[in-house]
């Protein structure tokens, strides 16, 4: 199922729940209402949450009750659809508590930047304020001269988790979404520590879905890549992640608890614009587009702040 | 005024936010609702919430409301003042957007962490699963053998703030408390990045109130010290910060939205348990005080988790 945080352009609502089909969007609260009125049962039973702050509060108890809501409607219909041209997509998990990113998790992108090959994972943040949707368009502030795209599949986490072994890792995703760890490398690089470089306001797309882990049960090997105005300059495969996922997510968590919603970017692969030579970074309207195997692509068009 | 968020012990209330006077702490929602039933005002025009996360969406205003409300009070009488144990006191912005931690903020300390003094504020950040209040213990978790104290005057932002210049940095603040940024040293500095040593759960004591700036508008020279087990271990002033607290506010806003009830964690001065001959770090069973002039002391226990 491909999870969206969607708004109707007319008349405007605010961000909804709903699942892309083909090419429309259904919206899942809506139509879980009115199926229940078809079948003459009380509409407040109704499970799904329209607002997507409290669908990713209980993530994984949704997400089910949504794909078992998908499989009844192949046998009814719902007015709840709407075309793709009529919907803006948001990015889906908008309030996590956390996002947290994973740096030299790639070796060839180890060697790129001139680092070293990591004992441990290397984490770092992002703030909430650096997230972006889909259809958004990436700033380019003028606090920076060096803004470079990072390609990275974007783990969302579905259930509360506390020191889970690996084994059990996949359990607490709700899904999979595709990110643009973007960087502003003059900043990342003038301190020890590279928060003030990677929080950029408005910088950080996570999307265009959320791909759940009954569609997508095995991130372990997805061709990943970047295009920017349409030249390929990322191209490798998950399988190439020196930390998978499940290593991943344990390990974090055995340092802070995950909640719902939280976002885990699980680093880059070779090819960045900072380790091109000569270097090449974003400006005013050119485009990004990344693409991971089994999930989609997220394009975005950088603008000048 | 010193603002806080406090909950009842019997009935057992949620959060709400009060005032402390003396010996007591004043419900400010409450009081405010009484005064305008004693005024034989309508009562719906109570603009102070009791919810936290309300007050603090709107910190500035808010403050401002319950201030007007403490003058009212001195021709009135309220029945919502509790004694100082009926109630707990919890961490006053229990919800930032942000905790940005700054690094190597003391020339002292960063000498004694063998560091370099930086040309730029050097940043990092905490998740809020990291942050409790000052009745709250300090995890010790077994992921970590070198637990670390390090005081540091926390401020709190009152309104949205993008690109403020230094001169108007000061505008932007809701009040100033006392914060332990925490760290487990072995985590901290095992890879290039801080956070997975900055964030463990429940490690990051903010309070134990939030002295206004009505009541405090310049932070630029106030004492402030640590102690474990009531050894004094760091003494220093705030007028050594490298970066001070305009400067702060204007380089973060510059890079990064502030929003209201965010918190900036600005630095620790030296005398760290890890820069000790021999090391001296937390275990279960310590008590770590806190003082900074004109807010107070902060004093939480460590606990083994």
């Amino acid at each position: 199922m491909k999870l969206v945080h969607y708004q109707l352009k007319h008349p405007y609502t605010h961000g909804r729940i709903g699942v892309v089909e083909k090419d429309t969007v259904i919206d899942l609260h809506a139509t879980q209402q009115e199926l229940l009125k078809q079948q003459k049962l009380p509409s407040d039973s109704v499970i799904i949450p329209a607002d997507p702050r409290l669908f990713f509060q209980r993530a994984k108890v949704h997400i089910k009750e949504a794909e078992a809501l998908m499989v009844q409607m192949k046998n009814h219909t719902t007015s709840h659809v709407f075309k793709r041209d009529e919907v803006i997509l948001e990015t889906p998990s908008a309030n996590p508590s956390k996002i947290i990113c994973v740096g030299t998790n790639y070796a060839d992108h180890v060697k790129e930047m001139g680092s070293e090959l990591p004992e441990h994972p290397v984490l770092f943040a992002k703030f909430h304020n650096a997230l972006i949707g889909p259809e958004d368009a990436i700033y380019k502030a003028s606090a920076t001269e060096k803004l470079d795209y990072e390609v990275e599949l974007a783990v969302v986490i579905g259930e509360t988790a506390t020191k889970v072994s690996e084994e059990a890792a996949l359990d607490y995703v709700a899904g999979y979404a595709i990110g643009n760890d973007i960087s502003a490398r003059d900043l990342q690089k003038r301190t020890s520590q590279w928060l003030q470089g990677k929080s950029l306001d408005h910088t950080t797309p996570v999307g265009p879905w959320l791909v759940t882990t009954s569609e997508l049960p095995d991130p372990s090997n997805l061709s990943i890549k970047s295009y920017v105005n349409g030249e390929l300059r990322q191209s490798s495969n998950t399988e190439h992640l020196i930390f998978d996922i499940p290593h991943l997510i344990s390990f974090i968590s055995n340092l802070m608890t995950l909640e719902p919603g939280d976002i885990i970017l699980t680093g880059t692969p070779d090819g960045v614009g900072f380790a091109l030579n000569p270097s090449q970074f974003l400006n005013d309207g050119d485009s990004v587009t990344l693409e991971i195997e089994q999930i989609g692509t997220l394009t975005n068009r950088v603008v000048s702040s």
